[in-house]
């Protein structure tokens, strides 16, 4: 059986990531012809989902942002153990709503941990388990983002960081987008969500020809 | 002012660990006249406690042993830099109920992590921040000690996790200390209370003449 593909969105808070995952997944599984998991991090597997707990709920100031990324790539390597290489393995395909370059922009670079500490932690604890095939970086201006997760009525612990935090936040995304240019595919995100849909179906049938 | 010293104390279950770091605080603080901080892992930190809740608690198999590596690592950050570095700073002596050669024992031999995994994790994270001053390696037969944590009517996850795997546990510590032996001291912890207490003061007073 062929091995499953990885497709990871990325973006700063309301980028409309969660939705997209479920249209996306939808429309390959129609298009393809294939089984498609849509997961989340952090979380994803039982053991990443209390993790989860312990990173966004509580005060802005909780964690040092060194235990932050050791957290979260615990979390990652229960989800990629339990449930991403399993699936991947059974030919499925795997949408992820965040994954490692949400560490590596929220804690390396902007929360301050360094990029080198979350890709060094991260070496060790994932290695070449698992890669991205393709990544969205769902991107748009940090106030329409904030508006939108405002009127979803969240407000978790990374929401509530201020706007200086998910300006750094953006510019952080798109600088590590910069240097995966294969990997990482930009997409407006400010966009209708039918807009948005029609430009990550495009570019997975521009990159996987639809049989 | 003088910087204070960290003592750490390691074994398997029903050592008398936690009995043993109260006596010798209170032996310490009036013997030296300093003040001392006894502490434990995982825990001694709030962040470091609620980390603490998902190790010691539910099915032995929960967690791949990379993860809770992971999850301890993270737990010592918050511990050291929270509790042990302020304390040790303003000169007061630390003592801590457990320390990074349990999770050297536990997670990297006995459950297969293996020990250049969690010292290169540990580097990473704790790195030169903090290193025991001295270790004392409470060893006793496997038997006695589940005896010992039984009546005492704990039954976290470690303990479960059956007699061969306590066996292995005891023989991994042991290794671990004789290729440190400056740093670690075995302490027969089969004795009385008293027996053990005295053997730790006289250590202790070996190490650092008493003014």
């Amino acid at each position: 059986m062929r091995q499953g593909r990885l497709i990871t969105l990325e973006g700063g808070e309301g980028a409309g990531k969660s939705t997209q995952a479920r249209r996306l997944a939808s429309w390959i599984a129609g298009t393809y012809d294939v089984d498609v998991v849509v997961t989340r991090e952090p979380g994803g597997a039982p053991g990443a989902e209390a993790i989860r707990e312990l990173v966004v709920a509580g005060a802005t100031d909780r964690w040092d942002p060194g235990t932050e990324v050791l957290l979260h790539v615990a979390a990652r390597r229960e989800h990629v153990l339990r449930t991403i290489c399993p699936a991947l393995a059974e030919g499925r395909w795997v949408i992820s709503d965040r994954f490692s370059d949400s560490t590596r922009a929220y804690q390396g670079v902007v929360q301050g941990a360094g990029l080198e500490f979350v890709d060094d932690i991260s070496h060790l604890a994932i290695g070449s388990m698992v890669r991205p095939d393709l990544t969205f970086l769902l991107d748009l201006p940090v106030g329409m983002g904030l508006a939108r997760a405002e009127i979803r009525g969240t407000t978790n612990r990374y929401e509530r960081m201020g706007e200086a935090f998910h300006e750094r936040l953006r510019a952080a995304f798109l600088t590590i987008a910069s240097k995966e240019t294969d990997r990482i595919k930009v997409v407006d995100a400010s966009g209708s969500e039918d807009d948005v849909a029609r430009r990550l179906g495009s570019e997975v049938s521009r990159r996987w020809p639809i049989p």
